[in-house]
């Protein structure tokens, strides 16, 4: 029997009802024909302050009940052009962050191989590391990257510890996997803990869009001065701290002074991605959130990353 | 003994103390001479997603004894020239959407026959649709209609009800009870469940302004944009999913990417009306809400409408 | 492919991975070879004062990952013994009753067609007089009806509607599809509204266990004092209002002075029932909950009932 | 026209809906014809810990909309034998204990001059001092004394303050309002700062029943052993902090080990008080309460308290 | 032993660990070495509606172990060039205002003899009148006087009381303290009780910078639109409600339509203040924070005060 | 200059103020001269479910400002008999459970070769197992060990890792750390994984307390049927979930039916316990608790604990 993939009607069965999926999308396995595959991250070993991230999916699935697939700006409902699918939660070790790279690993180069296209609801950023190694792989060169977030993400060991989730940034660069020429980050902000936080993306000439120069001009001038992203397997992590608290008060290391919701959505809408292979929404960690806000802009970007699929689907 | 129609004065009676009453304004019977009611109509049996706006009249009463009248804008408070008053609430019938729309037009038939004007503060979106019949039967034809919301509430029936808090506007258009040519709506955006539902308004001439429209240029020109809406008898319905999730965490279907207070206090306070007749504000649902912000987002509406009642008078 | 009927390894797969079904239970068409299906009934149109309990069994799936099936009362885990299944939820018409009472119908009246066994999660209260009706069309005589709750859901009708929360056990005695001879309430408490209240069980014979009556002498002592229920077809209907509002914050119209959840454990463990064929819990009211209490306590009932089912098969 | 002395039903107008006073019973003048006046004390400046209490009044009002009169146990229902209504808020002055403590006496001198029985809500436990004074004034002579708490309330000066909220208790006695052999404490438990907190109840003479010898035997048995209170005039506070933390999270200053609302209720059930002149229910603080859990206690003792005055009423 | 000015290191010592301190800088006697004292002043015992102040410096003081040093904007960590500490909490007397601002004036008095510069947390904002008395003393001229605030705090006596929290900026200008031609008030917006409101402030010069005002064109010409506030000795006040109550839920009288973070982060940082000699921060509320944001919007107003002492340090 | 080692008078220093301390008593070096060292050991790496435990130290040493040293039952204050002091964090490594272990050894090891007694306030279960090494290491021979719990604690391998919250009772038994036959737990219940989750038990002789059995007679009975636990070094670790969720909501993995605080109050006083040299108060997740109930739990053992000490002092 072929599957549907459009979601559960919410005028047919209420949008409170039913087993919980992202996106009321169905349920299927990994091999199915699904074009794209939401998958849940539920890890949170790789923090550093506040955890409970590893409970994102499930909340993320809860609230994604309320989405909607057709695109105001797009003019385009995303199920008309791609397969998406929930294809459930990535095996992970709670308590141990290398058996956790592997299990991620395995089961993500098992997906890849299968040619799928992905969208990840993590999990701390700790895990877009072992993600970006696969995808590495997968595409065989370095991806184009486009990071959304409070912190730099380039940062040193902690506690010893060269893995954690303020560093892997620094390690997809240090890796190969990302090319730094074409890695933007949008959201960033200080404090800082040093100058020297700033030595790693300077070094390697990454582009950093901070708040102030986001918001230097009018919003609409700033997305229209970014470059075209070309055709390059591109990958966009999406870490929820790059709004600000008052916008996700749900996550592990808030930063007063971040970007909106909307300027999000309004960036998001105008990147000129042609390529996207990857996209992640991480640092959700829905003990802190209050009425889901955290989880509702999650599932915003969520739905944004869906139409971006749609849009490069000519 | 005749009533004093202002708040009970915080300097003398702490704001956190007395019976808790609409802006701590009397409550008075419907037949007193007061010139504007302020009435709870509190039933949410119209809901998707989310209930508990039948909490809402009395979360609004409590936090409105923050309310102070003077109008920092209009250099005028709003005492000087109307008398209003908390007239209590509207029966209902918390699990009969019909019979409760019985007893709002018997209510509503009552107090406008008695030559008041009104606000009400709901309830879920449905509350509207008998509210604006009886509006249209003592005022003689369709009204002017300012509608603040992130949905269009054109929807078509859902689960086979055509009555629902999604479909009031359609059925306010289709029934007669407001103009379409003189419907604005402020702060939809999308996403939408699919392009059909922008069709309706497209077909009946509803001007739209999303929350791209509003943001285009400065705020303060959309505001000088807006037409005047003349002297027809004119009713705004305040949806509070209008703001952003973060300005209204309590509501019942949350939509990212939205308008702040700020934004609708400008448009507000820019409105061309001359004849105002009624006003509603509706969805807020106290049981999501975080440290009242929902309900003095609703308050903070109120006091705009009562602002604009005491303009409206000579 | 056969289907496992074993809840999802909390050692393999983290508790808080994975979609969520009840007590990580397969999720199976109602069609499939289970022997006790657990469903959600998502409606809440039929209460007086606080709404939610819409959300109750989504939040029952979340938080039953914490499930074990072994009881260490009576020393087996109900896998052995019998097959349970998630089967999704009843579809219900969120705004009106009527229509749900006939979804519900159709919906049990199928699966009881199937010769299932059934848990319920609720819901409303309002919603257990459609499933007793199939019920007793299934089982050809009036049910032995083994009742939790504060309050006797004996009372008459409110804002002139016949149908609600509070009256579903008049109708079910009414309807005859209960027994009044074999109906016994647990957790009665007052205040009432008054004398009259209490003139309905006292016609019909039905047999109340005030909480007063529970604690009179020792827990062991009450419980072994209850009779033998028989084997005729028996039905459990657990409000979880009969939990003290501490241990059930989270519904709709709490009552200080109720039981705990050891003492409805100790009496769901002690019920000489031998034909359980049918069970629910009700009236969990998600928002209002607190760090999940009151549906950790829903949880603890179903586990009661899996339990009782199992010991029921010999 | 005179007035009904009854609740507003909660089954012609839903319990959620109306302007709030206690228990739903007519807000009268000061000077109606009622027998027992409820009356709201909204000041915390007397508290040495978590504030809040202020809130108390307007959040018992809300709550307690639930309220029923009909008592189970007595089996009648208090407005057969009393007039009840809410006689809103004292006058207070939040930041000036003194000046509050004047207002309080004025107030209350007042209203026991017109001959009514009252029952308080507070505000913090420093408030019950001033009334008791107008209480003694009325009586004339020490009142019978009936104290409900984890503490002593006899505690020395704190920051060089005499009077605060605890040590209320120490003045009452000090200064003749009770007599301290009728003096009984219920809930009493540790820890105290030190061996001399003991000192002032053992050399009044005060009857201090802990909870460890509430709990010695049955709570029946405890409750019959309670002495006959005689025909004095009696004046009951309830401090809710005398509840376990997790029956009032909602309170300044918690003391695990505390009672059950049960407990609380089978000892007020069981008084021996043929004269009863005033009540109080002090110390709940809204901003620290969990889904009103703390306020619906308070509503329940002042339910006791009201069915008190009924069954003294012969 | 010196001690070290530099905040525990979170790369070393996790953010959630150790005893919390203001930003994990060093607790000191207030006799120590550093330049800047970081102070608590635990006293709400003048607010008019939400109490909770009491506990901001211990929730700030715990958030605040997310703060770092290093300001991107000025490209430089403030500990390079003040050394800062926190010196512990004023002594108060919590019922008591008088007996509070006695203890305030000698702890401050103490302090500023020693020859520091200090940074508040309060507390309520009737605390800054006793500091600057001190402030005036130890300059020897009213001060200059920047002011956050959603109020003008120059109102009248409330309940026959002349010092409240609304009242202090009054006193301050009466007594001297500050210059009202060097007084500039950011984030004022209405409603006000009445048009008398804002004689206070017209009579004496003091420049009010609403919200409007703000936001009539960008940002950034705002913030280049401000006088250089010369070499005299400058005081800035932080309300905390200034902010929006989405960006400050926790505090005590919310206003709707207020300032973002961002907006406050850039007039901060846009300040020409060339003598900062004491700054506070007030008003926020813990019991009504949502996630602390309050609290760290109010950390990152600290981390704002402490770089301007550092860029004042040639 | 000696250390007094009392806690703050909160009769000087208002209980809310002030930098927090466990118990407010002093901070001090590892090397002072104190007898019992209360230290906090911020981790939750070992967690299967809820996270949060990392931020448990910090919330009870903010509750636990609430303290008081007199305990009414023994009527003694501890601080006349042992010098007990907080001395900070021992050092831990957030996302690493093995690293964090060699920390905790070295600390503990550390301070117990100083002669000194502990009370540690964890983070979760896991870590005591390192506490008991060291303890074994110091003393020469298994422990005595009272361990108050949900759960056994001595499950096998979960995710392939054979060290995590559940698991350390097993290995302080195998690694002969603790003596299986001066072993008690208290407070076990079920469900459980399987009958095997039992056998481990049952093999070593450990004497298991079940809830049930607790309730079985009185509560004074069943505390004076427990042995002498003689004069070995004795070990008490305190798993906060032994406790009811409702007493507990801010814990990882509740299972209802659990102890009442008063219960295991009762029990810990009633402990003929001579020679205690360690003991723990676990599992405290803060993100998860409710008006800091749990925390407050904690601080209660910790009261009990300290008085133990003192008791044991002869």
């Amino acid at each position: 029997m072929s599957i549907v993939y459009e979601p559960l009607s919410g005028r047919e069965f209420p949008r409170f009802s039913g087993i919980k999926t992202f996106f009321r999308l169905p349920h299927v396995p990994v091999e199915a024909d699904y074009d794209v595959g939401i998958v849940g991250l539920p890890f949170d070993g790789g923090l550093s302050y506040r955890p409970g991230a590893r409970f994102a999916p499930s909340r993320v699935r809860d609230i994604s009940a309320l989405g909607r697939v057709f695109h105001y700006g797009r003019m385009e409902g995303f199920t008309k052009k791609v397969k998406a699918a929930d294809i459930g939660d990535c095996p992970t070790v709670p308590i141990d962050m290398e058996m956790t790279y592997q299990k991620i690993q395995k089961f993500y180069g098992h997906v890849l191989g299968l040619g799928k296209k992905l969208i990840t609801v993590g999990g701390d950023h700790s895990t877009t590391l072992p993600i970006l190694r696969e995808m590495r792989k997968r595409y065989g060169k370095p991806l184009t990257f486009i990071h959304f977030d409070a912190h730099l993400d380039t940062y040193p060991p902690a506690w010893e510890k060269d893995y954690h989730h303020g560093s892997f940034a620094r390690h997809a660069v240090e890796e190969g996997l990302v090319d730094p020429k074409r890695y933007h980050m949008f959201g960033i902000r200080g404090p800082l803990t040093g100058a020297d936080d700033l030595a790693f993306v300077k070094k390697h000439g990454v582009t950093v869009h901070t708040v102030d120069a986001i918001r230097d001009g009018s919003l609409k001038s700033f997305v229209s001065s970014l470059p075209d992203f070309g055709t390059d397997p591109t990958y966009i992590s999406y870490d929820i701290d790059c709004l600000d608290p008052v916008y996700a008060p749900g996550t592990g290391t808030p930063v007063p002074g971040g970007l909106t919701t909307y300027e999000t959505q309004q960036i998001l809408r105008g990147l000129k991605v042609h390529n996207l292979v990857g996209a992640d929404i991480v640092e959700i960690s829905p003990p802190y959130d209050q009425s889901d806000l955290t989880a509702l802009a999650g599932m915003d970007a969520m739905f944004e990353f869906l139409s971006i699929y749609a849009a490069n689907q000519k």
